[in-house]
């Protein structure tokens, strides 16, 4: 790898023992194996058993392999939804997982903030059959709370909850017990290449999913009953991306080794200390306002001179994230994930103090 | 890598320069880009001169990244059929593109053919919207003339077309113009790690997804009108799997820097040798039986003994397939794929003349 360090939302830094990881895998041949082999199916089930623990998932939610967090909103909607979904969204994400239901052609509603706004209604239409949103909505970060979740679980019992996790697992905690389905793409806080997802799903949609297949397509190879049919042995339908589906196993086994609460507590800290850096600078300042809806893995300041502020970090190798679709321009996305380490965010902190 | 030479049908061994594109890779931070910078639209336009320089492609074939040959399938269906395909069929994966237009709800209908047995009829129902096709049954090694797909697209020129290229391009040559649309997974002949696939369609599947999708759902981010919406800017509607297409790129480069003619006069050369200790060798004898449709990059053998022959070779670090699905423990099946060099096929050669 080259000297810059990406503090990009992702695609970001790669994870630090990545590069290890790598050069074992293929000192394994594990390119090279049979997708049915022993040897893969055991690779299949360590990575689901080290993502379980550090996830923290309770009995019954399962974990399946995707190729990104668009393709699981694409699954999402072909298994789970029938006629309407919900959305709440404020910001690119959010809204995108509507946009998906509707070119899916169903009938879907939205609750809509603006960007970075916090939602002033958390009604939901009576026939919603599965609410979407978002822990960590990357575009603004924006982030919900985790007593937001709980709530909406209480207020809709019948319906759907599924949870983005994208750049927020396993940095921050999550209580997947309130939702039914969740999913992440690998390039944001797993600090792996972009083309690999997870989707989590549990008993519930598998139900879901098999009554809805009664009466209508759910898709093929990647329908959740074939999903199931499949992961129960540790297999996958297709031969899928088996590296990273390695690289992702061992990631998290790292992780697990330093520890869920270290890592989460160091998020913390980084975060706070990011912060404070926004509001003491004369540059700089938040976007969100809501100072407990601030995202600790992505954090966003606006500013007048976010090209210069870039172009500044950029020369020093440490290449920041831009803002995103249309606050391009106006903000810094910052990505404190869990391989940027506490010593290489005091640096940035340092740094902005030299900019006045 | 290890020792091992791996001559399974996919996953395959890697290519030969595969290593140092991805050390390059690392060095130069792919997997760390913004998939909308200008260097990754840059190395999606490389990637896409090199594959349509290396496979010939005509004017007026574009070309998409998914992730898998079942993904083609997938959105082949969910684009460009309305109500039926029909499908030829002559073993395990010419007959899953069958079964995933059924699980799309589908009418579709199939002429059927014995595993490895070549087809007696090429009639097709007037109605049919999609032929499919497959240039190699990796599952038997059976392998379309270009013949029969020429006369094929003359029989029906208001059907589209669908081909199955997964371990035959780039290794033999294919007309592109006498079909519509053509897919292929990059863990086969291109010797890459699985996890990426690639999608070839023309004008005419553009034109009939674009009116597909005036009355219907044709999916959301891979449906073809924004692929083509993405692809015309050398842009992916996701975050891609981008290191693997900056790596499916360089290979196709160096195969390119091979010559397309030397790499499938090679093949054709490997390929007649393996046939012929296949026919002079008392334990093996081929299993498609008519010659002209054996595969060049498949070689299927039957054998009462295969899985000691297999065993042979593996304690020689010399990995040879299994038969797929129902053949397992009678066929033995050798990839001949551009990274399979000369000398290497020839020690299997010699090796079978040491077993009686």
């Amino acid at each position: 790898m080259s000297n810059n360090i990406y503090f990009t939302p992702g695609p970001s830094q790669l994870f630090y023992t990545f590069e290890e990881h790598l050069k074992k895998a293929l000192s394994l041949d594990i390119p090279s194996l049979s997708h049915r082999s022993s040897t893969f199916i055991k690779i299949v089930e360590e990575t689901n058993e080290a993502l379980k623990e550090l996830l923290q998932l309770p009995d019954g939610y399962d974990i399946y392999f995707l190729n990104s967090a668009n393709e699981a909103w694409d699954r999402i909607i072909q298994n789970l939804v029938s006629e309407r979904s919900h959305h709440f969204t404020n910001g690119s994400f959010s809204r995108k997982f509507y946009d998906f239901a509707i070119q899916h052609g169903k009938k879907s509603s939205i609750t809509e903030a603006s960007d970075g706004d916090s939602y002033t209604s958390w009604e939901v239409p009576a026939d919603t059959e599965l609410i979407g949103i978002t822990k960590n909505e990357t575009s603004v970060g924006y982030s919900l709370q985790e007593t937001e979740i709980a709530e909406l679980r209480l207020q809709n019992p019948n319906s759907l909850i599924a949870l983005d996790i994208v750049s927020a697992s396993p940095s921050v905690p999550v209580n997947f017990s309130n939702i039914d389905t969740a999913y992440f793409s690998v390039q944001k806080a797993f600090g792996l290449p972009s083309g690999l997802g997870v989707w989590i799903v549990n008993t519930k949609c598998h139900e879901l999913a098999q009554r809805k297949k009664l009466t209508t397509s759910i898709g093929s190879y990647r329908s959740l009953p074939n999903l199931k049919k499949f992961g129960d042995k540790n297999q996958t339908p297709e031969t899928p991306n088996m590296l990273f589906i390695y690289l992702l196993g061992k990631i998290a086994q790292d992780m697990l080794g330093v520890g869920i609460s270290k890592l989460r507590n160091d998020t913390a800290y980084k975060a706070a200390i990011l912060n404070q850096s926004i509001e003491d600078h004369p540059l700089l300042s938040h976007f969100v306002n809501s100072k407990q809806h601030r995202s600790k893995t992505t954090i966003v300041a606006k500013s007048g001179k976010s090209n210069e502020l870039i172009e500044f970090f950029n020369k020093k190798g440490l290449i920041l994230g831009k803002g995103y679709g249309n606050h391009k321009g106006d903000h810094i996305r910052i990505a404190n994930f869990p391989t940027h380490s506490k010593e290489s965010i005091e640096m940035i902190c340092d740094l902005f103090l030299q900019i006045k």
